[in-house]
């Protein structure tokens, strides 16, 4: 059995949580969240499952680490390498693997090479290994992309585009996206950085042409608000007509003057409601070229727990250092425990 | 750079061998067919390639082997296990790593167990990596289904087709398949074993039944003649109206009496000519549901050469050991030379 510990128990970590106390292989033995209120709450009846855990949610990292003996941490408490660092290097530190969903940590490689090369060069040191992964970055607008590039001969140009549903999300990331927000806030946002919309695309993007050889002279981004004809309305965020639903986000790899990586996101709460058609796209332009559809697209917050969870085991096994999902064999649904 | 060996240089050999010797990081170092009548000409004159290679073709493998000083032999001579075996082996006690494209060497270790223990035990004793790969099996209906079941909390079935053309492919591919043939031919070539349809399933359907978990009860297979309407031809077999232009073959993995993998698959040469839409489609019955198509379908032909080729490096690098593509980094796409 693989003992884990969950590190962050918002609308994904708690569904990492979930899925994970259900599978074969893996205990959950112990559960991190800085909401004091959760303290001392048994994670299984949090978590809304049938029978307690014995695990009980606490607030001090350090306690649970020490005391619950884990092999891996798996840290869904943000999507920034700048706030997630700390909690990874304590982990390190302690000789825990990590996987973590930090948009950011996907492939930071080049957007946040000092940290990157800190935490493989300690991870190295500490014999554990770190992961970063997640829906998207992680799988569907790299890994998946890159695994299909493995039956051309030659590639000249890859676009994709993910349009998909960001209702099952939590507060961070409709903040994050502008959800909520009038048209003006998202453009006073976007000027002040506390709406980014989609984060992960120039870890994408250079995952993407890392691998294939490519040298990109520069990546650009363009976001633009989705406004609303409608009202909306999720668990965590209510919008009016004429209000934000999403972000409508666009990354380019570009050499010289032509854009070789295109990544087109519009993401949003509930588009069926404007019937908008949700999907995975990629075409992959060379010798043959490849056009893959996923339809509808795969749901992004069970697609990131789902990715978070199922490659413990491969994390584990793993040699130290710092990998992308472009370095690890490929994700696979772990079986589930005997009802 | 990587030195490579071309073993088998068939239709599929012939177009790994032109691949590789554009790739950045490859140095094709040899090329053993057993055809005398290529003995002694050029590789790249063979191969049409805008310059000679300096690579003579040779028949005799140990020759080639010893002289050329490879890293690795790609070996696209057959499609089964005991065929190849001995040129597997032949290649492992010099110390050299092995991709074949023979179909049963995708994931021969409950079909051929003996077989594989061997390959593996020798692969290990002599420090290298051997690896069965090509577009099906080791692509479209295993490796590509495992990979989207990572973004899946559970999985309950798995339905898949691929709906291609076998146009490119050489004269043993047609054989199998009983493309050429009388639908009498097909009816007693599949009963004396000539005729095989699709080789793969087997490997396939345990491939995916083991890294999901599950302890299937038994695999069936079914195959019919798709007859022929009209005429077709490739460069290596002609059909008339009435005659087989291909095989449809469908497996089943069963657990009791449910059907919990089911591989579609009806080839033939030149579907255009009857309107058959050509594509690969994936079926995820689990949670988030996952439905996949590529349209058309990843060329055969060329998928299995990009995938022979894209390997090599990761093949280089990896323990030593059998192994399947569901154990290693995703495939790639390589750099090419530049020109």
């Amino acid at each position: 059995m693989i003992r884990v510990v969950c590190w962050g128990l918002g609308a994904m970590g708690s569904g990492i949580a979930r899925n994970a106390a259900k599978k074969d292989q893996i205990h959950v033995v112990g559960a991190i969240d800085r909401d004091e209120r959760l303290k001392g709450k048994d994670l299984g009846e949090y978590l809304g499952l049938k029978k307690p855990l014995g695990v009980k949610i606490d607030s001090d990292p350090v306690k649970v680490l020490n005391e619950s003996y884990p092999d891996i941490a798996v840290i869904a408490t943000n999507s920034f390498v700048s706030n997630v660092l700390p909690q990874i290097m304590l982990c390190v530190e302690k000789h825990i693997n990590v996987i973590t969903i930090a948009e950011e940590m996907a492939y930071p490689f080049e957007s946040h090479e000092e940290a990157a090369q800190l935490i493989d060069s300690m991870a190295k040191k500490y014999g554990v290994t770190v992961l970063g992964t997640g829906i998207n970055p992680g799988f569907v607008l790299d890994q998946l992309i890159l695994n299909l590039t493995g039956a051309c001969l030659n590639v000249r140009k890859i676009t994709a585009r993910r349009i998909n549903d960001l209702s099952p999300f939590g507060k961070t990331v409709m903040e994050t996206q502008g959800v909520g927000s009038t048209p003006e806030q998202f453009k006073a946002g976007l000027k002040n950085g506390t709406i980014v919309g989609h984060i992960g695309f120039r870890q994408s993007i250079k995952m993407i042409a890392d691998y294939l050889g490519w040298q990109l002279d520069r990546i650009e981004e363009e976001r633009e608000p989705i406004i609303s004809k409608t009202r909306r309305e999720t668990s965590v965020v209510k919008i009016e007509p004429g209000m934000v639903a999403g972000c409508k986000h666009i990354g380019r790899g570009i050499i010289g003057n032509e854009v070789v990586i295109e990544l087109i996101h519009p993401q949003q709460i509930h588009p069926e409601i404007e019937q908008v058609d949700t999907g995975d796209y990629i075409v992959i332009e060379g010798d043959p070229t490849v056009s893959m559809a996923i339809k509808p697209e795969i749901p992004g917050g069970k697609g990131t727990m789902a990715l978070a969870t199922n490659m413990i085991p491969t994390v584990i096994d793993w040699d130290p250092g710092f990998y992308s999902m472009a370095d690890l064999p490929i994700p696979v649904c772990l079986p589930q425990k005997e009802e």
